[in-house]
C-alpha cells in the first residue's frame, strides 16, 4: 500500500483544547483516528507525526523523500517563519506536499499572510477545519493513482 | 436532492485551449462532465455557470442565496480585482462559499497575491488542477451532511 | 423641473436583505420612495437606476452628461476598483457628481481605503446609511439653484 | 431645544481672508450667521467655538459630553496630526460626531490622506464648502429626532 | 488580405467630446477613418470594436484568436484594474497584442502606473494621440511581413 | 525625600468615564490617591499633573529638569504624535523618564504602533491600567537607591 | 503558595557574558538568585526554565498551562521571528503571560520592533535590565492577589 | 525700517543648556541678541518670540500676516508633526517664510525626514547651527530689497 | 531637410552581440543603416550618436536643443538611474523626445520599472527590437508635418 | 586668501535658457560674475567648475581636498541618484561641504526627496535662486573666520 | 594548531542529493573531505557539525567561543529568519565569524534578501558553490596569522 | 598565462588617505602590488584600472570581453546606481565576474542595500579589506582551472 506522510506542525498537540472558537473541540487524537480510517478506505498507509520542533519537522520532511508517495503538511505557525522548512519541502521535490490549513491564515493576522510555503508545494487546503485534512488523503489518493496511470501506459 | 452552484469566471471557458502547461489540456465542457458525474455520486444536483462578465458573475452569486446550499465559486481573474464579487459573497452569507483555484495563484504574479475574497469565503482549494473542484463537491457535500446531522439533533 | 439622476452600484439591489447590521433593513425599493419624495419636496425631478455591471454603470453616467444637473453616485464596490468608472465621471464635468455611501468605507477592510472616484467627485457624504443619500439630494438642489443665481447676475 | 456644539479647527478663523481659491471668500463670521439661522429653522440650539489650539480643543470636544446632543467638527489641520482629538471624540462617545471639511483633503497633499478620526465618528460630509456644515446641521437634525422616535416608543 | 482587430475600450466612445486638453477634439468615428485608411494603404483589412463593457471587451479579445493576425488594443480604465483583460490576452498567444494608448498614462494619476498588461503584450505604442493607433498599424503590418518572409523561407 | 513627577498626558482626565471596558473604572483622582498612597509607602515625594494641552506637557517635562530625580510620564495620544514631547525628554536626560500606558497601544489601531518617545526612555510599562503606574514608582524607587548606592561607594 | 513560571529564550544563558555594554554584568545564574529570593518575599512559588530551543520553549510554555498561575516571558530573539511561541502564549490563555525585556528592543536594530507576542499578553515591562523581571513578579502577585479577591467575593 | 519677524519653536527655550554636542552651548538669550545686532547692522526691526505651544505658534504666524514683511521660522519638532502649522504659513502667503534649523534634521531620526513645511516656505537654511538664522536674516534683507527695486521700478 | 537626432544610451554599442535571445542579432551598425534608410524615405535627415558616458550623454541631448527638430532617445541603463538625463531632455523642451526601447523594460528586472524620463518625453515606443526606433522615425516625420501645417495656416 | 571651491552640477550650464519659471534668467556666467564679486568683498579666492559628468565631478571633489578651505557644491540631478558622488564628499573631510539649490527639490517630482548628499554635508541652503550661492559664500566666510579664531587662541 | 568550527545549517545534509542544478553533486560528506585537507595544508584544526535544529546551531556557536579562533558559518535557510542565531554570532564577539553561502541568496526569492546576520559577522562569501567554504578557510587562515603578527609586535 | 582583469571603482584611489577608520591605511597602490605578487604566485596574468568615471568603468568592462577568462570588480559606489554597468556585467557573460567590496556595504547606509550588481555576477566577497581581493583571485584561478579540467576532458 501507497504511504502518505502527515506532519502536524507546532501547537496542534493542544487541538480541541486551545481556542475552541478557532480550533474546534475535536482532539489531534479523534482527529488522527478518523484520518487513519478514511486511508483506510482509500486503501493508502498512514504515518503521523507531530512536534512543537522546527528541527524535527526539517527531520521528519526530509526522512519523507524515501519512505512516502505524497507528504501531508500542516506547518502551523512555522508557515509563516520558517526558511528551513520551506527548504526541506523543496528538497524532497519531485514528492508532492500537500499543505493543510484547519482555519484560513490569511482571514486572521497581517503576519499570516506570508506564507512560505508558496513557491514549493503541490496544491492548498484550507478553512474546512479537520475536513481539510481529509480532503488531502483523497487528493493524495488521486495523485498516486494518476501517477500509477501514467506509468501503466 | 440539495442543489449546488459551481460558479466559472472569465476565460475559463477556453479551458484545454489557452496555457495548457499551466491549465492542462482538459475543456471545461470535459470538466463539467465529470463534476455533474461526481455530484451524482455524491447525491448532490449541480448547476453550472460560465461568464466573462463580472456583472453577470453578481447576479448570479446572488440567485444562488435563494436556491443552493452551497457555492462553488472559481471567480479567476476577478479574485484578485472584483469588491463587487466579494461583497456579493458576503452578501448571500450564511451560504457557504468554497473558493476553487485550478493553480496556486500566489505563485504566479504578484498581482495575484491579493485576494479580495479572502475574508468572506468559508474555504479554499487551490492546485490541483480540476480536481480541486472534485474535492469541493465533496467538501460541499459533507457540509451539507453536517448541518443535515445538526438539524436531526 | 432640474433632474437629479441618481445612480445604485452593485449589490445594492440586496438592500435591507443583506448584512442588516451593516446596512440596516430597509429595502432599496423604499429607500428609492424616500428619495422621490425628498425630490419633490425640493421640486427636484428624479432618475433611478442599480445594476451589477460595472459597463453598465459607465453607460448610465455618460447618459447623465446630456440629461441631467447633478449626478448622485454610489458606487458601491466599484469605488474601489474601477478606473472606467472613475474615468466616466471625469468625462461629464463640469456636471458635478456627488459621491454617497450608507457607511463609512474607510472604516471597513484595508481595501476600501482606496477611492478611486477621488480626484474627481464634487464632494462626497458617508455614514449617514439612507440619509446620506437625502443630504444628497439637498446639496443637489443647493447647488442648481447656486448655479441659477450665478447665470441670473 | 436640542444643542449642538459647532467646532472649528486651526486656521479656520481666517476663512474668507486666506487662499479664497481653495476655501472660498465668506469669512468665518459670516458662516456662523448662516449656520445660527438654519439652526433656528431645525429647531436647534447652537455652540459656536474656534482655536488653533490643539489643547482647547479637546477640552471643548470633553465638554461636549455633557451639553450636547450632536457635534459636528472641523478638526482641519488636526485631523490628520492629532491623536489626542481623535480620543477625545473617542471619549465622548455614545454623542455622534458628525465630520465636516470644506473641501475634500485626499483630493490635496498625500499627508491629507491620513484621517485620525476615521474610526470615531458617525458620519463625515466634505467637498461642499460651507455648505457641508449646513448639510450637517440638517444630520444632526434627523439623528436627534430618529433618537426621539425610539424613545417615544 | 490579413485581418488587425482594432479594440477601443471604455469611455473611447466620448473622444473628442470628453477633456479636449487632455484628448484632443477628434471623435472616434474621425479616428476609425483614419485608422480604415491607412490599413487599406497598408494593404490589411481592419475589424474595430468599442465597449464600455469588461466582459464584453475579454469576449471580443477571444474571438480575435481565431480570426485576426494582430490585436491592437487600448484597454484604457481596464488596463490599470483588469485581470480578466490580462488573462484573456495573454489566452490568445502567439497572437501578438499592441498596446495603445492616446495619452502617457504613468504621467499621469498614481494608480495609472498600474499596467496588468505589461507581461502580455508585444510592444506599446503610448503618448501620440491618434497618431499612436497609426503606428500600431504600421508595426503590425511589419510583424505580418516578418512572419510572412518567415514561412516563406 | 526625593521627588518624582507623574505627568497624565490628553483624555487621561476623563478616566473612569470614558471606555470603560478598555479603561477600567477608576476615576484619574482614585489613581491618583493610590499613587500617593504608594509613593509613601516608598519614601518618595509625588508631584502629579495632567494636561490635554501638548504646550503645557513640554513645559512641565522641561521643569521636571530641575526639580525631579523620576519622570513617569504616561503621553497617551501624543505619544504618537509629538515630537515636541519627545524632543523635550531627550533634552532633560540624564533624568530618567519612565513611559507608562494603561493598555497595549500596539494591540490597538495600527497609528498607535509609531512611538515617538522610544528613542528616549529608559524604561516601559504597559497593559496593567493602574498597575502600570504603580510599577513604574517602585521602578523609580529602586533607581533612585542604586544611584544612592553608586553615589555612596 | 501560587506558582510562577518564567521562562528564559534564547542566549539568556550567557547573560554577563556576552556584551555587557548592552546587558549588563549580572549573570543568569545571580539573577535567577534574585528573583527566587523577591519570590519568596512576595509568598510565589517560582519555576525557572531556559533554553536556545524554540521548540523546548513552546513546549515550556504549553505546561504552563496546567500547572502555573503566571507565565513570566523573555523570549529574547524569539520575540520578533516566532509565531510558534505566540501561538502557544494564545493557547495556554486565559492563563495570563507577562512579556519582559532587559532592554527596549525597539530602539535596537529594525527587525527588532516586530513583536509577534503583542497580540496575545497581558502586559510587558522592558528596559530595566534584572529589574524588569522584579517588577513582573510584583505584577504577577497583584494579578494573583486581584483574582483572589474577586473569588472571595 | 521693515520688520521681520522671528518665531522659535518648542524646546528651542532650553538653548544651551540641552544636548549641547548637538545644539552647542550658546542660549537662546545670547543668540538672540547675536539677531538684534545683525538687523540693525542689515536695516531691519526684529520681533523674537518662542513658545513650545503648536496653538501658540500658529497664533503668531498668523498675526506676521498683517505686521512683518518676512517670517522666519524654526519650528523644531513641530516641523514633523504639525499640519496646522503649515496651514498657517500657506494662509499668510505671499508674505515669505524661510525655514531655519540648527542641525541637519534628515540627518538625524528616520520621522524627522517628513517636512510638513516642504510645500510651503520660501526658502531653507539648515546645519549651521545659529550661523542658520543670520544666513536668513540676510536673506530677507536681499528678498526686501529685491521687491523694494521691483516696486520702485 | 529636417533633423532627427538619433541617441543610442549605453552598452548599445554590443547590440547584435549580447544577450541575443533578448536584443535580437542585428548590430548597431546594421541598426543604423536601416534608420539612414528610412529616414531618406521620409524626407529626414539624420545624426546618430552612442555613448556609455552619463555626461556625453547630457551634452549630446543638449547640442540637440539648437540642431535638431526631434531627439529620438534610447537611454538603455540610465533611463532607471539619471536623473541628469531626465533634467537635459526637460530642459532642450518644447522640443519633443521619442522615447524608444527594444524590449519592454517593465517586463524585467523590478529596477527597470523606475523610468525617470517619464515626465518629461513627447511619448514612447518599447517592445518591438529595432522596429521601436523605425517607428520613432515616422512619428518623428509626422510631427514635424503637423508642426508645419500649423505654421502654414 | 583662503580658496573655495565652487562646483556647479549637470545642466546648471543651461542656466537662464532653460525652463527660466523655475530657475530665473539669469546665465550661469551672470552668476558667476557675482560670485567673484562676493567673494572678493568677503576676502575670499574662488575657484569655479561646472560639468554635467559625474565622474569629473568626483575627479573635482577629490581635488578640492588638497587646495581649497570650504566646497559649495550644487550637484543638481546627481544629489538624487550618485553614490559616487557623496562618497568624494565624505572622502575629502573633514573639508566642509556646502549644499547649495537654486529650487527646493522636495517641492518639485518625488524622485528628487532622496538626497545622497545628507549624511555628508556640513549645511545646506536651498530655495533662494542665485542668492543661495551668495549666503554660502557667506556661510563659508564665517566658517574660516572661525576656524582661525580657534587657530588663533 | 589553531581551531576553526564549520557549522552547516538546515538542509545541508541533503547536499548532493537536492536540488542538484542550484547546489551542485558534491554531497556534504565529500565536501567535510575537502575542508578537512585544505584545513591541513593551512595549519588548521577543523571542527565540523551540522545540525536542522535552530537551538542546536545556537548551542554550537556559543561553544566556539571557548574553543575556536574563527567560526565559518553557513545558516542557509534560518540566514533569512533566526533573530536567535544572530544574538548567538553577536554574543561570542569579537571571535570573527564568517558567512558562507553555495548560491547567491539575493538572486532567488524574494525573502533570501533579508540576512539577520548582517550587522555582526566579519566578512561574507557567496556564490561560489563548496569553494566558496575553501575561500573562508583561507581568510580565517590569513585572519589568524595577522593577529598573530599583531601579538608578535 | 590566462588574463584577469580587475577594475576599481569611484573613490578607490583616494584608499589610504581616505576615512582610513573604515578603509584602512594601505593605498591603492600598495594594495595592486600585493595583487600583482599574488596573480604571480597562482599563474596569471593582471590587467589593472581604476576610474571615476560610470562611463570609461562600462567600457572598460566591456573590452574585458575580449581579453580576459575573469573579472575581478569593485564597482564601489556605482553598485548601488548604475543599471549602466549591471548591463555590462550581464552583456560579457558567460565571462565570470566576481564582485569585491572592502566593507560590507549592507552594514552601512540604507541605500547601500540596493544592489545592481546582484543578478548577474558569479560570486561575491566582501568585508575582508584588501584580503577580500586576494581571495577573489584565488576563487579566480580555481575558477580557470576547472573550465580547463572540463575542457581537457
Amino acid at each position: 500500500m501507497p504511504l502518505v506522510s502527515v506532519i502536524h506542525g507546532p501547537n496542534l498537540n493542544l487541538l480541541g483544547l486551545r481556542e475552541p472558537e478557532l480550533y474546534g473541540t475535536e482532539t489531534l487524537e479523534a482527529l488522527n483516528l478518523r484520518l487513519v480510517e478514511e486511508a483506510r478506505n482509500l486503501g493508502l498507509e498512514l504515518e503521523l507525526f507531530q512536534s512543537n520542533h522546527e528541527g524535527e519537522l526539517v527531520d521528519r520532511i526530509q526522512q519523507a523523500r524515501e519512505r512516502a508517495e505524497v507528504l501531508v503538511l500542516n506547518a502551523a505557525g512555522y508557515t509563516h517563519s520558517s526558511v528551513a522548512i520551506r527548504d526541506a519541502v523543496a528538497a524532497i521535490r519531485p514528492l508532492p506536499t500537500l499543505e493543510v490549513h484547519l482555519t484560513l491564515p490569511a482571514q486572521r493576522e497581517p503576519f499570516r499572510r506570508r506564507n512560505l510555503l508558496e513557491g514549493v508545494v503541490k496544491g492548498r487546503i484550507e478553512g474546512f477545519g479537520g475536513l481539510s485534512y481529509l480532503l488531502a488523503l483523497r487528493a493524495a489518493s488521486e495523485l498516486i493513482a494518476a501517477r500509477g496511470n501514467l506509468r501503466d501506459q
